[in-house]
């Protein structure tokens, strides 16, 4: 991502944030909200907001008023493909693959979980929220009949790199991984980890900060 | 944070990531690792390496050597607070709030769960991975008797507001959040989102980045 006319990583992250504020305050009746109250209800900086705002509006917002809260959620659910979907598969189908697969979350996400794949053959067969569960020698044939590019990543640390390696292999483009490691990819490929870890250690830090500063 | 002795959180988020790599190695039977080696092997930047290791070991790497690994692995552990462990408790034992509650790996990251609550009667008394579910009635009594100052909540999107405030009524400070949406909190309280809406945008956006250069 060098292309400097590209949305960075943050401006994207924050987007979703974004869009489940403004469908929340449309359910409440609002019409109009300015980029200094989306930036106060988050506690981030306005200039920032304004800048993410430009980059998937092309409306300006009003000098008073500001913007149109159904058209900037529009244009947010159109930048970020929530008008159509992706389709994925998911590999392991133990306590967290079976959280995601009964997530009914995700398809206003623009993300649709179409084949489940697991290595224990007490799983074959079985149905999760209406999605059966495959061994992972049919990885190859199931996969070529979705247009899946997505794979999300739920098995043990242990064979993760195994299981990523065989989704490339039959054409997956994009990882989300919720193993606890660093995989590593081709280059045209795009991962995402899901660092619990990391997670874990930025909140510690922080909770021991406040706690000093008392 | 504005003390400039702080550590970063970017820098925070790298450290579990090096401990797994180098704790990997250690198994392999590697004794030395130059910050270089371990640039390459996440594709990071060697001086941002370098100067991450500098924050959390006083022992300075050797020109052409590097590291002693064991030494480096107890110098993040004791920065990461991983030689002893954090007390928390969680509202919300749904799919994913069982999930963690089974979840072995938490301890190694300094972190026990010692109690688990929930909304729902028919829950009331159950026990996940030897922790008994409590009401939310009786959440302050049972908080009261632990030391946990952090706070998992897995509950709806609905409830999860009022779940925090409990909570922070409650004496915790450290909020880990799971539920969809942006949790407002006191300033004294360290809060961590794992927003999935957010990821799963990032990654989508930068499947569609490298398709496009295909």
């Amino acid at each position: 991502m060098s292309n400097s006319k590209e949305v960075s990583k943050s401006t994207i992250e924050r987007l979703p944030k974004y869009l489940r504020y403004l469908i929340e305050i449309d359910k409440l009746g609002a019409v109009d909200i300015s980029s200094t109250t989306i930036a106060e209800h988050f506690n981030f900086n306005p200039i920032q907001v304004r800048k993410d705002i430009a980059q998937v509006s092309k409306k300006s917002g009003k000098p008073k008023t500001g913007f149109k809260v159904k058209e900037l959620i529009k244009d947010i659910q159109n930048f970020l493909g929530y008008n159509n979907y992706s389709e994925a598969v998911i590999v392991g189908c133990g306590g967290l693959g079976k959280t995601l697969m009964a997530y009914s979350g995700f398809l206003s996400l623009g993300l649709k979980i179409v084949a489940a794949f697991d290595s224990n053959p007490a799983l074959f067969g079985l149905e999760v929220n209406g999605l059966k569960i495959h061994s992972m020698e049919e990885l190859d044939a199931v996969i070529n009949k979705t247009s899946a590019k997505i794979g999300i990543i739920t098995v043990p640390r242990e064979s993760a790199q195994q299981v990523c390696d065989r989704l490339i292999e039959c054409g997956i483009k994009g990882i989300w991984n919720f193993a606890p490691l660093h995989l590593v990819v081709p280059s045209d490929v795009a991962i995402r980890n899901e660092d619990m870890a990391a997670s874990l250690a930025v909140l510690s830090y922080e909770l021991a900060a406040k706690q000093k500063s008392d």
